[in-house]
């Protein structure tokens, strides 16, 4: 590992110089000091984390400043787990899976699959924190949630034909979001985020003509919901899913590149599921 | 989310068709199976795996296949802690940094800071991986351990002044190696290439002139012995700084775009920390 | 080169399937046309092309399906010309040397320096296109231009403090901005985009107290008029810049990687220029 | 455009200070000189070079240092759209057509095609660079041609089943490698590199099994040969390529977003192509 200077330099500096005016160029950063065999997280050395901290914890602290606390230490590690990997048919996978087969490293691979986390891919969670704020917004000024919710989804219904966080073109109910807020409810997380998704989601779906297609929640919204409501902003959003993804799109990039031969026609439509048939977690994780 | 096609495909049919040889076009893939409500990883429903394992159990399931075992999985955890940030320092973090800063999307930042995950920042771990295994190899074949370890270190130190997994321009003594060394002796999965590696350190640093100038192990070349013994492959290595690096890179892209103004000239001789002092875990975490 | 596929396909059918609707799943392109030993862009043999068309009128015939006139082609040169590198300040270049210092592939560090192509380094073109179609549309109304570049301004200048096409830190007049007008001009290629951007460059500057502060048309505002009046539309727009760019960014990767060591500190304010003092064209080229 | 610092730096000095050793941290470029209102590519301010030069001379320009004769500059001109676009089948258009159906910015589309030019796809010519270097240090020590052709031949064979620079999975005879090097031909520009290379084709394909399965020269291969000669090292030339190509991959990402519905499935053998027919270039350009 080369996380190194080739020189001294002042952010090695041992001293905590907070709540000061940078001079002119200076820049403050409050996420890592390191020192000369010191590497502190958050205030916290690296090596004490390490056989400590669950991986999410981790995350969580370098995010947010402080460590979660158990019970949101567990929620955070399931919306982490929600993403992991969804199969061959992501616009992600497939660019990652692209590079890995050019014979480029496994950091381009992965790097390509990041570059296609946009708009249409992942790219919802931000969207949904907003959009949710605005509502919650609306209901301490008053406004029932009811109302906020069809204010809300007025105003998406008219730029896109989905509202951001409903809709998933394979899943009629996505198993991740449901399964996400009923953890937030089990760990008593859920608060004023999660209560009106689930009223925007009732609205939606009784609109004219959605008896017969209902929108389900996808997982977007779930994490949007469950993440703003643990006081992530939009501003990091979409960045949740860059970190649940990643893995995913490296074990596909390693695959490529270990069961294929380079320069393949890639047609998601004859990749095939060989691995392990459906199996149940053992009693002992339960 | 959208991770979905525009149409229904077969890598989505809930048949299981293993241990059968391809059709022409026809590409096999053991991750993750997708159909309509269903999403399975190694062929546990992720749902169910959201709430039961850590993050860091579902990446080694999804990256070997199996479920760790207890202690494997807190091992593997503390590997991913190890590299989660190392302040504003790296490359990485400085590409990252940059491409945050003229204004494009989060995803973008992130991928130009993995691009930056090369042969001298993070990319030992391999190396370290392919020169323990033909060491251990040697070993199997009857030479003892200290000899193997000249051997290895003689062929090294004639292409380049320090051999991979050793070195560090910070830190003279690097505290995530010693710890994650420690924890693969307490939890009792250190084998060949944990003990391997120690005599190479041991020889390395007994050669003529380097007593005065010691070369420490460092986190690439501890993690790489580390994840030998819990028999991950060199094709993966540096993958797995890639998992653990990406949360510090999110980071600081947002930390860039929320505190300082665009465009802006980044020396990273300028920074300076202004986070939460050291301090230690509470007690309930020990 | 490895432009090929593992199996023969469609898309190097040599039939020519124009003007008919596709089946489903079927996608149209009309840039190339690959068969066994042709390869046509836009309809000409690329061999052809070879030796009788400059590199610029073969980038203008792949994004826009016709050969340019000659004066167009010209111009259209002086618009790639315009942004090939600007030394080592633009976080695109130092992005892309901090990947090169790391070790990685130059695709990588070129690539990382794409990424940094964004809202606020190049990213102005786009812009700049929409609000001058918006103005033309205002004048074809029947408004006087000086109104419609009143109107542009107002809107803009509440968004943020410089509009899109003016500011530059470094030049008060930016040299290839001036330029690339006057070579419209010289070609007799300016036409209602450029012709509006003067327009509003002057009631900007007579704005109260821009006097003392004018604001010059930068090279983005120019690159977007020209292209503008050459009929490029704003979704290709930032596309310009980067063609433009690219060897510039490869070029700082390749004396990255030549003249210095890896993993160095990079500070922009460090660098010196070391190349051949101001020269003047032969006059064979003028 | 804000090719810009925030604050004055040396880099914009005026001073020309050649041939002088760097202080610590100081690092020499020498590019591009910037100073306010003062842009100068290896010495030529680029506001003259706009409106005399080609795209492709100012890119020899700054690559190598000096203005390229008008024979070197057509030669040039042609490698660089040898390889401007492949239509749909290579590997490095599909993933930017997967980024760019994401909904991700044309810049992240760009970055992950050019992540895709990896060593089996445009990484040749390095490759070959070196190869014939080999080769033609061997023939200046007193080898012939054909025996330096046979042993390079020997090397690479046992490497990999087709030695690089030669083979293409659609092209029996590529049309492009024919076209470049008749062109260096045309312009006395050949010179040992090509003619290494012709003896290395014609030794190849007379090897036993050979005649009925012919490996043709392809586009690496002359790329390298004719650049070799023009005197660009193995350093930068797979950059020739990634400059080449980088139009095609934006034409591909702004057709996808302008044609196409994002997130669809890609399966490049469901395209086709409905661009113009077949036709040859007017006489005014022949």
């Amino acid at each position: 590992m080369n996380d190194n200077p080739a020189t001294p330099d002042r952010a090695t500096g041992g001293t905590n110089r907070r709540h000061r005016t940078p001079a002119p160029n200076e820049w403050p950063t409050s996420l890592t000091r390191i020192a000369p065999n010191e590497i502190e997280i958050r205030g916290y050395p690296v090596d004490e984390l390490m056989g400590r901290l669950t991986f999410s914890e981790g995350i969580y602290l370098l995010l947010r400043g402080e460590l979660p606390t158990p019970s949101i230490g567990k929620l955070f590690t399931a919306v982490l787990l929600s993403s992991l990997d969804h199969g061959v048919t992501p616009p992600s996978t497939l660019a990652a899976r692209h590079v890995a087969s050019s014979g480029s490293p496994l950091s381009s691979a992965v790097a390509a699959g990041v570059l296609a986390l946009g708009t249409y891919h992942g790219g919802d969670i931000e969207d949904v924190m907003r959009c949710l704020r605005e509502g919650i917004s609306l209901h301490h000024a008053g406004m029932p949630y009811e109302d906020a919710a069809k204010q809300l989804l007025e105003k998406h219904c008219r730029v896109r034909p989905t509202p951001p966080g409903f809709g998933h073109r394979i899943h009629a109910r996505d198993p991740r979001a449901a399964r996400l807020l009923q953890l937030a409810h089990e760990f008593e997380l859920d608060g004023e985020h999660c209560r009106l998704l689930r009223v925007v989601e009732r609205v939606l779906n009784s609109m004219p003509g959605r008896a017969q297609h209902p929108l389900p929640l996808n997982i977007d919204g779930a994490i949007a919901a469950v993440c703003g409501d643990l006081g992530f902003g939009p501003e990091i959003g979409n960045g949740l899913f860059i970190i649940s993804r990643v893995p995913g799109l490296l074990a596909h990039a390693v695959e490529e590149k270990v069961r294929q031969t380079p320069m393949r026609r890639i047609d998601r439509d004859e990749a095939y599921y060989d691995g392990p048939a459906r199996r149940r977690l053992p009693e002992t994780r339960k």
